[in-house]
């Protein structure tokens, strides 16, 4: 007798669907533990809140098809990245910026900025965009497994971008900046923050502003590169060189 | 009086409407230099055919909208990377694989094999599938500038894509594999192989089989990746740190 598999997804709980060591999954993950991966009472899921705890459970019940979980052990932090990763994108189309929290996502983002910039040509993302591309972070949290939800945001300029961070090593994608190297200890504890130009690059402005606000150019390779393709490789790098 | 400004964009000609020192561009292409960026007669703009040159030309006459254009200069491997760069995909979904194309010629990718995985269920790319590809990695590649079409197929096992590989460097892309690092002399000059599991990984047969074909398992992050992003992940990686 095989003993039941913890199936290869995470459940997505609300987080004041979580009570004690209980926890309820909502209907359309109720179907998905119970009708799709046919999860029986007794087996094992695991459940993330967004709020950076997972929750390992067994399940306990399914009655009328609503699926209630006991927890048995809480795993704080699962599969987050080891120090923060902020991600500021010059906003581009509503696909790229899309294409940006897919890939973004589950390389361990933890919070993504989409500011107007200059070259921009539109407005900060509306509210029901943001929601949208939440429940695009969420898909994605869940396939990546990991247990905190980045913050997205929309800032109506760099500066005001440039304003809500905290501190940290910063770097901008630059095709005139240099080679990042591992030799220049480029590794280390502080949070990261990344800046991508919109389509259409940063205007001579913005590159002053990030320049003062040191903001180190690095170079991913020499060709141009989308907006989304630079966010996707420069998050690639300073996961694997930076941190 | 400012001069003539080259558009910010190239232009793509089939290979046989390269005669001597005069080229002519298809009609969409014609169109497109014409009306969208409003190229006169005398006005620069830069072409590719795909076949690893980039002419310089001068727009020689546009006749019934017909672009003809002087080459004043040849630039072979414009933008092209210093080596060549494989990438070998377990084929996932056709959006993925359009994923993958987009952003990898834009990395650098000198070839692309989606070969069907022990686990991909399905066959094969039919010819429309990969000529569709072909179609994005031209306007890619345009995009990008870089000036010689990557290599798209899609081979019916991993044992055939390897079996028409040359020699080189060769990574997997492996969450148990080792960090990439610089201190160990990743860069180099020999052409750089990555390979890619499908959706659901790579099965122990094909594991084994990249262990014997030296394959050195690389970690991208811990967290769950799609195939898509984790090509991306590793190309952007591999382009930084092994050339």
């Amino acid at each position: 007798v095989r003993s039941p598999r913890n199936p290869d997804t995470l459940f997505w709980v609300e987080p004041d669907a979580v009570e004690g060591d209980r926890l309820t999954l909502a209907g359309d993950e109720s179907h998905h533990l119970l009708r799709v991966h046919r999860v029986a009472p007794g087996a094992p899921f695991t459940a993330i809140d967004g709020g950076g705890v997972a929750y390992e459970c067994v399940l306990e019940s399914a009655e009328r098809g609503v699926a209630v979980g006991r927890i048995a052990r809480r795993e704080p932090g699962m599969g987050e990245p080891p120090v923060p990763i902020t991600l500021l994108v010059g906003l581009p189309d509503a696909g790229p910026t899309e294409t940006v929290v897919e890939h973004a996502v589950p390389l361990g983002a933890t919070a993504i900025d989409f500011f107007a910039a200059a070259r921009s040509g539109r407005a900060p993302l509306a509210p029901a965009r943001l929601e949208r591309l939440l429940r695009i972070a969420r898909a994605a949290l869940k396939q990546s497994r990991r247990c905190r939800l980045p913050i997205l945001r929309s800032s109506p300029s760099l500066e005001v971008a440039l304003g809500s961070l905290e501190g940290g090593r910063r770097y901008v994608a630059d095709p005139a900046g240099r080679r990042p190297t591992l030799e220049g200890g480029d590794r280390g504890q502080a949070p990261v923050i990344l800046a991508v130009g919109p389509p259409g690059d940063f205007d001579d402005a913005e590159k002053a502003l990030l320049r003062r606000s040191d903001f180190s150019p690095i170079s991913l390779v020499e060709n141009r590169l989308t907006t989304e393709t630079a966010a996707v490789a420069i998050l690639a790098l300073a996961r694997n060189l930076f941190i």
